[in-house]
C-alpha cells in the first residue's frame, strides 16, 4: 500500500487572485481542517457534514484569525483522489495562500509532492494510469486542438481503444496457450488463418498509434513550421506578419534539443512552432557550407516547409531553388512553396509559376507578406496541410511520448508474431510473443506499473495536481 | 437600482494551476450555467439545487466537450455578492479557463468589472464601504501586519469606531437643533461644558485615526527605510545583506512620486521598502549640491533611518557625521546609528562610541556587515522603532488614503465646532460644522455615496472580486 498521510498544496495558479483554493486529501482531512476552521456558531464540525457541501467560516491559528473562507466537503470514495477531500477557498493573497498551508501542516498534514493528489486518484482506481497522464495534458493544454485531445485521453478514449486491442489479443493467446496444453494431441484450437487475419489487425492498428505520435506530438507542442528561402525574398517579413498578428499569442520557449528559440503561436485554435533555419543558401566557403549543413538537418525537424521564393526573380533561378529543396524533403514533410512580392513581380514569372508542375506532399500559394496579401489562406493551408481535422473525429491520436515508447515496443513484439505465424514457429514461441505485447500494453494504463515509472510519471507534474 | 446583468470572471490567479475557479453572479447565474452545464445523469437542474451544494459534470461548448468540473451552487441572499452565485471549479489551463469564460458570456453573461462582485456586495448590503475596500487589501496583503490590518477592517473594527463618533456626534447634533427649535425662548438643551468635553473626545479620536494614518500606510505599502552615509562606510554591504537574506522576499516596485526603484523586502513578517538616498555627501560643488539636496528631501520620506558610520575613522570625524544628519531628521522620525566594521574598527572610536550621547528618537548599534553580525538585532530593533507592535492590539489603523482625506475634512470641521464653541457662536453654525464632520464620515462607510466614488475605489480592484 501507498503513503497514507493527509497531503495539502495550493491547487490554484500561484500569485495574486481575488481568490485561492487550498485543497487538502486524506483519511485525516476533516480532522486537521476542523483544527484550523471555525463556523459562525462555532459548533459546526466538518467532519459531521455530508459529502458535496459548502460551508462559510474562518481559518485561525491559534486565536489569530487568518481569513474568512468557504469549505467545500468531499467524502471518501466521491472525491477526485478517492479519498477524504477538504477544499479551502480563501481570499489570494500570496500570505494567507502560505499561511493557511502553514497551519494545515503545522496541524498534521504534509506538504503534497508533485501530482501526488492525481497519483493517489489513480492508487484508488479513480482512473486508470493513461487518464491520468491526461490530466496534466489537460492543465498545460493551450490550444484548442491539443486540449481536445487530451480531454478525449482524459475521459478514456485512449484507454479503450489499448483495453480493446488487450481483449482480442488476450482471446488470441488463450486458444494458442490451449494448445500448448493438449500439445501431445496436435490440435489447433486456432485456426492459423483467424490468427493470421487477427494479428495483421492489431499489428495495423498499432502502428496506426504509433504513427499517431507524430501527429500528436506536434499538436500538443506546436506544428513544427520551417521558414525558408535565400536572403531578401521576405521571410522575415512573413514570419513577423504570422507572428505579430494580433490573433495570434506569442511565446519564447527554448527547444529542448538546441539552444535555438523558438516561437510558439496560437493561430486558430492551432499551435505552431516556428523555427529557425536562416542561413540556407548558395555558398562555396566549405565551412558555411558545414554549418548549411546543419540547417538543413533541422529541415528535417520541420512537419511543414514554407519555401518562400521571390516573384521578383526570373523563373528559372525560383524553379532551381525550388527544385534544390524538393530533394531535401521527405514523403511526410508538406512544402508549402510561397511565391512572394506578387505586387511587386515580375508577371512572366508569376504567369510561369501559375503553370508550374506540384507534387501531391505539395502546394502553392501567391502572397504579398509585406501587405499581408493573402496571409489567411496561408494559414489556412498550414492547418489543412497537417491534416489537423483529424483530431475533430473521434480518433485516437497519440501524444505522449512514454506510450509512444511502449506502442513501438508492442508494435514490435506483434510484428514478431506475424514472423512467426509466416514461419510456422510452435505455439508456445507464439505466445511468448503475444503476451510481451500483452505486457507493454497493460503498461499504459498503469495495470501493471512499478514506483519507478510512476515517480517518473508524476515528478513532472504540477504540486496542487 | 445598479445594473442587474449576470457577471462572470476568473476568480483565481491568472496563469496555468491544478484547477481555476470562475465565478457568475446575477439573477440568471443558474440559468446560464445550466445552459453549458450536464451533469453524469444529464438531468440534474442547477436551477433545482440547494445552496451550499457541489455538483460534479461537465461542461460543453455545443456538443464540444470543454472540461469535467465542479460547481458550487450559492442562493441568494446566502453569498458573497448576495445574488445567486456559481463557481466552477476546472482543470487550470488557461485554454480552458478563457473558454469556458466565453461560453458563459455567449449564453447570457458578461464580462465583470474590477471589483465588481464586492461593489455588488456592497449595494446589495453585504457589507459596508469600508469593508469591501479592506477586501482589496486583503488580498494584497503580503505580509502579516499588513494582513492583520486588512483582516480587521474587512470584519468592520474600523466601521465600528466611525459609528461610535458619528452616534456620539449625532446625539450632540440632536440637543443642538432642539435648541433652534426653541430659539426664542434660548434654552440651552446642550450643556455647553459638556457639549466641549465631548467634542474634545471626538477630535481626538478623529486625530489619532488620522494620525494611525502614517502607520497604517507604512504597514501597508512596507515601512520606508533611508541608507544613508558616506561613500566607503558599507552601506552597499549592509543592504545587501539585508536584502540577500535567506529569509527575505526581494520584489523590485516602482515608487509611485519618483522614478526610482525601491526594494520591498519582508522580514520577520514586517515589510520593509529600502530606497535608495545615494549621493549625500560632503563637496564644494553647487550644481551637485543641489542634487544632494534633493537627497535629504527623499531623507524626510523615511519613517526609519539607518545611518552607517565607520568605525576604522577617528571618532570626531564620525561624530561630526552623526550631528550633521540629526539636524535633517524631524521629530517623527527614528535614527538608527549602525557603527560598522567593529570588526576592523579603531579600538578608541569604538570606545569612545560606546559612551556617545543617543537622543530619544534614536538607537545606537554596532555591526560587522560584512560578516553579518548582528544583523539579526538590528533587524529586531528597525521593527522595534516603527512601534509595530501597535498593530497586535485591538487599535483601529487607517491605512486607506480615501479614508485619511475624509478623517482629515472631519477632523477639520470638528475643529471649527471647538473653535466656534471658545467663540461661542451660535447653534445653527455649530450644527453646520458637525453636520459637515456627520457627512464625512458617513462617506467613509459608504452610507453617503454616489456612482462617481464608487467607481473610483472598485476600478483599482483586480477583475473577478
Amino acid at each position: 500500500m501507498f503513503d497514507q498521510s493527509t497531503i495539502c498544496a495550493i491547487a490554484t495558479s500561484p500569485g495574486i487572485g481575488a481568490i485561492a483554493v487550498i485543497r487538502l486529501s486524506g483519511e485525516m482531512a476533516f480532522k486537521i481542517a476542523d483544527s484550523v476552521f471555525l463556523s459562525p456558531s462555532g459548533k459546526k464540525k466538518l467532519e459531521k457534514m455530508s459529502t458535496n457541501t459548502i460551508h462559510f467560516g474562518r481559518i485561525y491559528d491559534g486565536d489569530k484569525l487568518i481569513d474568512e473562507v468557504v469549505v467545500s466537503i468531499f467524502r471518501a470514495p466521491h472525491s477526485f483522489t478517492g479519498e477524504n477531500i477538504v477544499e479551502i477557498s480563501c481570499h489570494g493573497s500570496t500570505f494567507i495562500q502560505q499561511k493557511i498551508l502553514e497551519i494545515l501542516i503545522k496541524n498534521g498534514a504534509r506538504m503534497a509532492l508533485p501530482g501526488e493528489f492525481t497519483q493517489r486518484a489513480f492508487l484508488n482506481g479513480k482512473m486508470d494510469l493513461s487518464q491520468a497522464e491526461a490530466v496534466a495534458d489537460v492543465i498545460a493544454s493551450s490550444n484548442a486542438a491539443a486540449h481536445k485531445l487530451a480531454i478525449n485521453q482524459m475521459r478514456g478514449g485512449f484507454s479503450r481503444e489499448i483495453n480493446d486491442l488487450r481483449a482480442q489479443l488476450l482471446h488470441f493467446t488463450a486458444m494458442i496457450e490451449l494448445e500448448l496444453d493438449f500439445a501431445e494431441e496436435e490440435v489447433e484450437f486456432a485456426n492459423r488463418t483467424e490468427l493470421r487475419k487477427l494479428t495483421e489487425r492489431i499489428e495495423r492498428l498499432l502502428r496506426k498509434l504509433k504513427n499517431s505520435f507524430q501527429l500528436g506530438n506536434a499538436i500538443k507542442n506546436g506544428i513544427p513550421v520551417a521558414i525558408i528561402g535565400d536572403t531578401n525574398v521576405g521571410k522575415s517579413t512573413l514570419l513577423n506578419a504570422l507572428l505579430n498578428d494580433d490573433k495570434a499569442i506569442v511565446s519564447d520557449i527554448h527547444g529542448t534539443t538546441r539552444d535555438v528559440i523558438e516561437d510558439v503561436v496560437n493561430i486558430h485554435g492551432t499551435a505552431f512552432r516556428f523555427f529557425d533555419t536562416a542561413g540556407i543558401r548558395e555558398t562555396k566557403d566549405h565551412i558555411e557550407n558545414l554549418g548549411i549543413e546543419r540547417s538543413y538537418n533541422k529541415l528535417n525537424l520541420a512537419t511543414v516547409v514554407l519555401l518562400v521564393v521571390d516573384m521578383q526573380n526570373p523563373y528559372p533561378i525560383v524553379k532551381q531553388r525550388i527544385d534544390k529543396i524538393r530533394k531535401r524533403i521527405s514523403g511526410d514533410q508538406k512544402l508549402i512553396i510561397v511565391a512572394n512580392k506578387i505586387d511587386s513581380g515580375l508577371h512572366e514569372t508569376i504567369q510561369q509559376m501559375e503553370i508550374t508542375e506540384i507534387n501531391d506532399n505539395e502546394k502553392l500559394i501567391f502572397i504579398a507578406a509585406k501587405k499581408k496579401q493573402n496571409l489567411e489562406d496561408l494559414i489556412e493551408m498550414m492547418i489543412q496541410s497537417v491534416n489537423i481535422d483529424a483530431v475533430n473525429q473521434e480518433d485516437v491520436i497519440v501524444t505522449n511520448a512514454r506510450h509512444y515508447e511502449i506502442l513501438k515496443n508492442a508494435h514490435e513484439a506483434i510484428v514478431r508474431v506475424l514472423n512467426g505465424l509466416d514461419s510456422e514457429i510452435s505455439g508456445d514461441f507464439l505466445s511468448q510473443d503475444i503476451r510481451e505485447c500483452l505486457h507493454y500494453l497493460a503498461e499504459i494504463t498503469g495495470e501493471i506499473s512499478n514506483n519507478e515509472v510512476l515517480g517518473h510519471i508524476f515528478k513532472n507534474f504540477c504540486i496542487g495536481k
